[in-house]
């Protein structure tokens, strides 16, 4: 049985990882066979936004593996001691916690800096040739690791400023409609756009089914 | 379009609404063509659990309105001012959340009380004769409420002691497989077990599938 890993970062769309992209990845590895094995960094999250009201809830602070554990159903392992032996591949969900926690791209934009956990996982599963998953606006973290290091093909779906700074970021950006996913078979990086694009949670599901499966193909 | 209402109670299976649960309602109602109109009372959660530790967070508190917004991506309403009118029928997700936040019946059993807003939008729903769904562990709050104004089947799978408990709140056990429905036509209840059964999200998302393709087919 294929072990795929899913990086967390956090739990909801403006703080954390987006909460239907992280279950759809959960449901499509589960159709597939496969197993997830959940990771997030034991950082504090940049910040806590009320997600009821939009607004940052100011001296209030949340932990990212704690919180990444509620969409984990508490079965999750701190990102500090994973390797890439420990899974075939591994997936990225989006969110605001991919460019605020594990990168912060959301303030930063091309001048991001990277978790280095998640920097030091993302390099050691390319080094093993395994493939990697960057979902929504995790590709833009994806360009900022790996386009210092090698030619990587992201998508962002068709948002040109985004687009823009993956490519300033060193990547190549592919533009895709909602449905389709971006595979950079040499790299083994697979991308797809889902709530950048998406109009609803339909959409997301059934293009990161499509990248879920692209890389467990990859794995063999 | 039908519209369908989507209560919730926090966000995290150990003291909220089961996250993968309420996704799979969330892809069900798009894929149907359906929209769905978020709701949550405006209350504090009963507590916090780590859900890396599973233990209580000593201290903390958090607000099951604003907690669900994580889930619902912001757009949600305060289940105080909502009524049947808005909109054609009405599921819970389960997790914890409906027997600790929205009922509770996770400390009290069948002794439960339930949160009087819930009460009072189930009886409208009811009232109006529009359909109900109960996933996993929120069958029990449904029991407690229907069970003692009229007669009413309900499925939690096959947990013995659980299934006894709905049966002394006054509602009908159906014992089922993780795979199937229950469904009251009279009524115009559904229920299914969810991660009561399931062993993995798919299994939850095609349980989840049906009881809200049966759900949407009685709004008509």
């Amino acid at each position: 049985m294929k072990r795929i890993g899913v990086c967390l970062g956090g739990c909801g769309v403006f703080d954390g990882s987006e909460i239907h992209e992280s279950v759809a990845v959960i449901v499509a590895l589960a159709r597939v066979g496969a197993d997830a094995v959940f990771m997030a960094p034991d950082v504090p999250q940049m910040h806590v936004v009320n997600h009821s009201t939009g607004e940052v809830a100011v001296g209030e602070t949340r932990n990212v593996l704690e919180e990444s554990a509620r969409i984990a159903r508490g079965e999750i392992l701190r990102l500090e001691e994973v390797s890439a032996a420990d899974f075939d591949g591994l997936i990225f969900p989006g969110g605001f916690g991919a460019a605020k926690n594990l990168s912060n791209f959301a303030t930063q934009g091309v001048d991001c800096s990277v978790d280095p956990e998640v920097r030091r996982i993302v390099l050691e599963t390319q080094a093993a040739g395994k493939p990697l998953g960057f979902i929504c606006i995790a590709p833009a973290m994806g360009a900022a690791i790996l386009g210092k290091v090698g030619e990587v093909s992201l998508t962002i779906g068709s948002d040109a400023s985004t687009a823009s700074a993956l490519e300033a970021m060193g990547a190549t950006h592919q533009e895709t409609s909602v449905d389709e996913i971006c595979v950079d078979e040499k790299a083994k990086v697979v991308s797809t756009s889902a709530y950048m694009l998406a109009e609803n949670a339909a959409q997301v599901a059934d293009g990161i089914e499509k990248l879920v499966q692209k890389v467990v193909e990859l794995t063999s």
